[in-house]
């Protein structure tokens, strides 16, 4: 999308430095920073360490590290190898093992002298689909968008809540519950955005916050406390998040405080829909909440902060909120009932949350993968 | 409450000094700051600047700024102007009102020379029956612990969770939601809290988890985000939070967030009670939705953080952490229906959130106010 009226993506291949370029996204929003990935070790750390987050984003770059350690060592083992070093970054993410497992399955038929190109082929594919597949998801969404508009006074504001960034940050481009949104700005509709906060990383004030301001379209930042009131009082039309992991019946895992949004919407009569790429949809597990693992993150990022110093020349720096050596829990994700789901918006439209509608959902994407 | 095994309240008069001394929370938990109030625009900008916060703090700060402004002009002139001054500071407090009005009913009909030893021994006893109530409350509170206690195996933790800080900084002595906690851990029951950080201000964090580390009760700092997903696992045996005004139907408005707790303590058959004293209660009002004006604060709370820098000498410092220029909504605190409260906890014993019991509780309390 647009940052200051210049298109950029979260991932690309640039011939002339021959490197993949991605932001280091822990920089945003104080610093706009380019970094080349190189080594396996880099694409790496860059997904463990959060330089890249968001489930398809993460999936592009794995694909990308296989790709670009082909060029050094295409043999068996390095394949192995690049595979198992990728996939031991991140344990909630479906799609980093599906892009990993799409380009394994892949390239070892191959004679290795052939796979270099063949994976830097595909790893291009994967973006391009991406970038496709968020696109189809913004299609979508935006029937939503106008069916809502079209039942206000013309001209009146549209408010949608999101919670985290399920934007281009964390996709390859459009994000995925930001794509009914661009795609809705982009048409003239007036949508303005809830931002929640999203403590304890706060990637809805870092990184949905630049990105909305980036391409224009009209934001406010609450606290994750506010949606509940907001929605008390009529305050929001919408709620639109997106999703690390969707169960075959329908729950939703994804960053936590999601289900408190989800309780709100429900208590308020407040649409709650889910937008995802298929390829995040876990067909072998059942129950959310008892299927899904939940990453326990590091203590330090509930007890301190990062932000910019207004008062010492901008610089990034970290505070402490809470007496030193204060013990703190960090669940990354939560589960989403299905229940509470008003829809699932999918690049093969709008999908309801239930076993049955995914069930025939399925069928339809195997049977598309086969042709 | 103990800070480091010696006792402390928040509020006293010292007759050495001869003035009230508060402490100034805007810089707890980093440091323990006591300050001296004498001019009544000091007792004003404490209430004003949140140096002290909290229902019955407010209302005993208010007090002692009435009492100590008779000392200087004890006309009825100097008494309004203190009343209107002190009253314009919050204008969600309840119990601000109800304490200021308490002093002037007082105070009005008698001869300027009697006002100001009289207006000290009043805010004494406001102070004293603040202390008295409170420890009522956490008797009635200790009952429900000790109910959920009975109903585990011996010596298993009871995972209590609170939002905000209703603990004894927000009153004059043991708080609120803090006064059954502190009851049962004194008693030897092992409780356990869950401590919502509570943006935007951070009182969870800051305030609540300063006093439980003081008087050693153990405790865990979580995301406000993060509650839900314990209730769902059920790591959580009790909500217990506190108020800043109830209604007369038993609809609770407190904190920002403390609605989406509710909602997932409902969800998951959590107990959800609300600690407070019948003075928060506004027999005036039914429809708390529609009846509580909400108080919006500034923009930079949620723009901005406070907190130590711990690479610069342990300064306190002020952190952005959106793009420059983001817009903000701040409101303060949210509504919670009655019929997500599973009880109220005041002085005068557990009350059934819904206008019948309140209405038999308002008639006990103008009873026990004539005797």
């Amino acid at each position: 999308m647009l940052v200051d009226g210049r298109p950029l993506r979260s991932i690309r291949f640039d011939a002339a430095a021959s490197a993949v370029i991605v932001i280091d996204q822990r920089e945003l929003p104080h610093a706009l920073r380019l970094v080349a990935l190189e080594s396996l070790d880099a694409f790496a750390t860059a997904i463990a360490a959060m330089w890249v987050r968001g489930a398809p984003l993460i999936g592009a770059t794995a694909a990308w590290g296989i790709a670009r350690q082909m060029r050094r060592d295409a043999s068996d083992r390095a394949l192995d190898e690049a595979a198992d070093v990728l996939l031991a970054t991140r344990p909630t993410a479906v799609n980093l093992r599906w892009a990993i497992d799409a380009m394994r399955a892949h390239l070892a038929p191959m004679p290795p002298a052939a796979r270099a190109e063949a994976a830097h082929a595909l790893a291009e594919r994967i973006c391009d689909d991406d970038v496709r597949t968020n696109r189809r998801i913004g299609d979508h969404g935006l029937g939503l968008i106008r069916a809502i508009a079209a039942n206000k006074p013309p001209g009146a504001r549209i408010d949608i809540l999101t919670h985290c960034n399920a934007g281009w940050l964390a996709t390859v481009d459009w994000g995925t519950a930001t794509a009914p949104i661009y795609r809705a700005h982009d048409e003239g509709i007036p949508v303005h955005v809830w931002v929640d906060e999203t403590r304890p990383r706060n990637q809805g004030a870092a990184l949905t916050c630049w990105e909305l301001r980036g391409h224009g379209v009209p934001h406010t930042l609450i606290a994750d406390n506010a949606g509940g009131h907001l929605m008390q009082h009529g305050r929001v039309d919408l709620v639109i998040v997106g999703s690390d992991r969707t169960t075959a019946t329908g729950d939703v895992c994804n960053k936590i405080g999601t289900y408190l949004k989800a309780l709100a919407a429900h208590d308020n009569g407040v649409p709650f829909y889910v937008a995802l790429p298929t390829s995040t949809i876990d067909w072998t597990l059942g129950d959310g909440l008892a299927g899904v693992p939940i990453e326990m993150r590091a203590e330090r990022e509930v007890t301190h902060l990062r932000g910019r110093l207004d008062d010492d020349g901008a610089r990034v720096a970290e505070i402490a909120i809470a007496p030193p050596g204060t013990p703190a829990a960090n669940p990354a994700f939560d589960v989403t009932p299905a229940r509470l789901v008003s829809g699932l918006v999918t690049e093969h439209g709008l999908i309801d949350a239930n076993a049955a509608a995914l069930a025939a959902l399925r069928t339809r994407c195997e049977a598309g993968e086969r042709r």
